[in-house]
């Protein structure tokens, strides 16, 4: 019966590129056509549970299996199942049952995405107190662990993250002794460059216990203590008003139900002249539900938000949007950049961990850039205001400032 | 009792600034404070009706009156009324009695803006097919009917509009012998320069019969017949797939209620690796209402949409938005440029209709410039694709364009 459900489930998904699937009474069974154009992939179950989990909730036993083991990729070429499924699923082949499940997911998210103060603690420290040693395997010396900006493909990593903070800064149009607020500041990266650069003085919070300890030592080691401080502190619990707020990667956090509350306070905490930038991953589909595997095992109370209630919750605040960028590729490729660097040191992840959790993150990473690459994901670069002379009125401010950077980089060359 | 309402509306409204109203009894009452940096404005109110209709539906009489002559401002000072009672509005001061109209408009855009392709000719017609004498007094040489871009203060109309169509091209990644639909092409000034200057096929629709004959009898006269076909045609109504789409300031006269069908045309008409420029005034603040006096006397069934919504029916139609630039200012200093030339030219005007019109035409351009100024309008240019290699990963290829340009501009100087 399982057996059944799920080979109609994949009949029905498989249209563009190829699976053998092999079962655990040795049977192999096609679906879709080979096509040169799409990956063509074999994949084995090797037990009946595995059989009625995928049957029953694919999008969630798909990862669970492959971090089992239950479920295996010929030639190991996860990134081209991933690709599969990822491009008959945005083409609207899904199965009702999964559709079904999306939807009460995307309907209870007023509970799984509350995200209060307490919740969004214990949240953030599901992925973001993991050990340092397990984010030194894979980002970059600066930890910039968001999308980072290829000018071209040739960029590497290294450079490309360097590329992104400059990016941002020229957009928060900075002056010396201007004071910034950097929500979600990771191990500290953002804001001592900001501080190092452009002689502001920043407050980064986090609520992630081991990213204030790096933070802190950065700043220290830096001698930058004395205009760098950063808190344990929830956003929402800060005091004062700011020259620039600066936000990279931490909106995916704060859940649907709070967007209002988001916009609100940076409202609340931007100086009437002030202008902040909103660096998140969006979904270029409407508004919906996250995948249970990455809520599960990766993200509990994230949530990709689409631009049309992002806007709703900006325009009902009193903010002004004055720029809104949005990159298609660039978290692809440095999804790719951290895979390849993982999988270098795969050893040195299963010695912090084990085996299983190799494939755990390896899936993850390897999902993520399926996404970007295949299933309507993005970063929109938000740029607000509180009135409509606080920005230029061109964009040319940003072209001027990277003319200048290009002379820079030759010159010192 | 009407005065007392009046008056009652006006103390509450009035908080930054300064308004002394005179009554058809030639008594002189005072609301708010005089304020350096906001206006002090003298009204009279010369009968008791008009009293009344002020009391009742101040966004429809004050237009009504102001063409009546029923009101009239000390020093003519129009731009300091609009100023004084948007900021205020802005404020969140207005009235219950016209937050409730506002809401009961709102609630009712199902009807006022349905725009069946009938009622769309006729509203359009109301508007476009105004006497092209009437145009030619205010608009540049190319009759660019919407907001140009001023690289600085100081560029004059003429060049703002190359600018703005210069600007639109280059998001449009042109390429000759590309085909080109501009939805709502007004007197052709956008197909011809794209297809004059980037070797471009161009079809463009419109509904208004004035602006389909001049556009042709342009396009005969520039030798362009065989590259530029202008048609009196629905939008909803054309047929095939184009290179790319281009629409300047026709998004307004939508309506809320077909923003879907809008993008799902869109989609249908634009090839798998196509690119759009969508072009329209929108709005800061959250989906709402049309002011009553636009919707009677200029625009019927019009609507200024606010990103969220227009994001919403982007998402659901299947496209993906690649870059939202916001001009805040522009349309400001454009319809400034308007205003002056217009009202060099009321002589002609008023001999064309008569002063009444005049003095209509005056308060639009008047009230539509404080509405960016003060009130939270602005212009969103919406590059829309189909899939996410179309556009170049970075912006880098505005910033290269505009830099040949400026090397163009200093060797023909």
């Amino acid at each position: 019966m399982w057996q059944r459900l799920l080979g109609m489930y994949l009949n029905r998904l498989i249209r563009v590129g190829s699976l053998s699937l092999t079962l655990p009474d040795g049977t192999t069974h096609h679906f879709g056509v080979p096509d040169a154009k799409a990956p063509t992939v074999g994949v084995a179950i090797h037990d009946t549970a595995t059989l009625r989990a995928l049957a029953l909730n694919p999008h969630l036993a798909l990862g669970e299996s492959y971090m089992d083991q239950t479920l295996t990729i010929e030639n190991d070429d996860l990134h081209g199942l991933l690709e599969l499924a990822m491009r008959n699923i945005a083409a609207g082949h899904d199965s009702w049952l999964s559709r079904l499940r999306e939807r009460v997911r995307d309907l209870s998210r007023g509970i799984s995405q509350r995200n209060q103060a307490r919740r969004s603690k214990r949240n953030v420290a599901h992925h973001y107190d993991l050990s340092a040693k397990l984010y030194d395997l894979f980002l970059d010396a600066d930890r910039q662990y968001s999308c980072a900006y290829f000018r071209t493909p040739q960029d590497t990593l290294e450079q490309a993250q360097v590329q992104k903070k400059a990016h941002i800064a020229r957009k928060l149009l900075l002056k010396p002794g201007m004071s910034v607020l950097d929500i979600g500041c990771g191990w500290g990266g953002m804001g001592l460059t900001l501080a190092q650069e452009h002689g502001v003085k920043v407050l980064g919070v986090t609520l992630s216990e081991e990213q204030l300890k790096i933070a802190r030592a950065r700043a220290q080691a830096a001698g930058l203590t004395d205009r760098v401080r950063f808190e344990l502190m929830d956003y929402r619990a800060v005091q004062g008003q700011f020259d620039r707020i600066v936000s990279v990667g931490m909106f995916e956090h704060v859940g649907a139900p709070n967007f209002q509350t988001y916009f609100n306070t940076v409202n609340r905490l931007l100086a009437a002249d002030g202008v902040a930038l909103i660096h998140t991953i969006g979904r270029f589909t409407p508004p919906g539900s996250t995948n249970p595997w990455i809520t599960k095992y990766i993200f509990p109370g994230g949530y990709i938000p689409a631009l049309s209630e992002t806007a709703a919750a900006i325009e009902r605040s009193g903010l002004i949007t004055t720029d809104v960028e949005i990159w298609r590729l660039h978290y692809a490729e440095t999804l790719r950049h951290w895979y390849t660097r993982f999988m270098a040191q795969r050893d040195a992840a299963a010695a912090l961990y084990d085996d299983r959790f190799v494939r755990l993150w390896k899936f993850y990473l390897a999902a993520s850039e399926q996404t970007f690459r295949f299933a309507g994901q993005n970063v929109f670069q938000i740029q607000l205001a509180r009135t409509v002379q606080t920005v230029p009125q061109t964009r040319d401010y940003l072209l001027r400032a990277q003319t200048t950077d290009h002379r820079l980089a030759s010159s010192t060359r």
